[in-house]
């Protein structure tokens, strides 16, 4: 936690937090909220800091996901969240894209309004359950039949913790679709960089006034130091002791849980 | 076909078949063979030719493999065939490992005679069904839980064509392991240059001597000319007219499929 003193957590106007392993540990029946952590949400807010969800949450609309949140305790409102399906939405507007959508089936009507017949896009989201050999090869056939395959992965995480255990995220699939179409698959949201730029725009802080903090060293930190920010990594959720000997990322500080990084970041001020 | 003259039918002693693709198309019922494929084995066999089929084939027993050729009308016995499970056997019980096994059923008793309690490895084959998000979580945990992770793939290959269109193969499955793990599975099976060794000892022909003929661009051809044989790519099973723009792998001639590929070379002799 000290190593590095605590000047990290000084000039700070901001936080961005990843929800799951830092809020909650999702599972069966909604999940659990992380000890301190809705007391941590309402000292952050009562301090007048600004405060930003930036998840890569995809087995939700974000109107369901808020509600989840809001019955564990937590005082968030749907503008306070920063996901990847309506940024992906903005992108398909964009770029004139029909996806056909292998995603769990509660984040469907995030895409009600976007035209799904005749494909020319896969969008891939942590469908969970629906990611069955079937599904699988129905994206894959319709990408391979693509003159110029287009997919899309909203996140690209390797794992994440439930309550009964690691599971598979999002990225593991976009790989093996990736490997099978050799291509590469454009991600929205976190660790992309114009992600974090419309969760930091939505916060309404410059990066170097904004901390993120999360439990994916290569997602939540690495992508938000990219982008310029602070970024401190939680030991809950799917931390484990090896990612502090990550090659490539190396967090502004270590904290135990939320909790105390909103301690240190609030005697800061 | 005539690309580069008829040079490469020269001086061959012996022939590795690939199967899936060259003797028939696999799929609902058993599958279909090829037009003229079980006729082009015969004539093979009785030019004096040596043959040995060089398959990744995962979802049978090597024995219920020839059961199903044969009942396709292909004159094949199970000496003749090289797959990755048997030599996955041997590999397991030189290094002492336990497998935790995510293949196709009908592939398991293959591994009847090893021990596979307290899993220290996982192998995976073309599970098929198998798929199950339940069961990619499975292994995955298994892995990530091992102090130095050792995942054995069956074949790395990309996807194949069944009778009702074109499915991932095992390589998407050991790519998304690799990626949720950060590990580099072991591959048994084409393109290992080992396995391909295998299959000459078994065929009893110097690589040099020996034509492989595949439907594979990357690891029917491009595994065998890494060994010193030449290979041919059938324009049968997987076969895309793209594979003959591949940036890295050139076969040493295309033919449109098994029996055009057996006329030439019994010309040569």
């Amino acid at each position: 936690m000290a190593e590095r003193g605590r000047g990290w957590a000084r000039a700070v106007r901001g936080l961005l937090l990843d929800v799951s392993g830092v809020l909650y540990d999702s599972g069966a029946g909604g999940g659990v909220p992380i000890a301190g952590s809705a007391e941590a949400v309402r000292r952050i807010k009562a301090s007048g800091l600004k405060l930003q969800l930036c998840t890569n949450e995809t087995q939700a609309t974000r109107e369901n996901f808020v509600k989840k949140l809001r019955a564990l305790g937590f005082d968030i409102s749907v503008a306070e969240v920063t996901a990847p399906a309506p940024a992906a939405c903005r992108l398909l507007r964009e770029r004139g894209l029909r996806p056909h959508l292998l995603v769990h089936d509660d984040l469907v009507p995030e895409f009600a309004e976007i035209d799904k017949t005749n494909p020319n896009c896969v969008v891939l989201g942590d469908a969970a359950e629906n990611f069955t050999y079937a599904n699988l090869n129905e994206a894959f056939r319709l990408l391979i039949g693509m003159e110029k395959p287009v997919l899309i992965s909203l996140g690209k995480g390797r794992y994440y913790k439930e309550t009964d255990g690691l599971k598979l995220d999002v990225g593991a699939y976009m790989k093996a679709l990736e490997y099978a179409c050799d291509i590469q698959a454009e991600v929205v949201g976190k660790p992309a960089k114009t992600f974090f730029e419309s969760a930091l725009a939505e916060l309404g802080v410059p990066p170097e006034q904004a901390i993120m903090i999360g439990d994916d060293i290569v997602s939540d930190v690495g992508g938000a130091q990219q982008c310029g920010m602070r970024a401190l990594q939680v030991r809950t959720g799917k931390y484990r002791p090896s990612d502090e000997n990550h090659p490539e990322v190396k967090p502004d500080a270590y904290v135990n849980n939320l909790a105390e990084a909103v301690d240190i970041i609030l005697q800061q001020l």
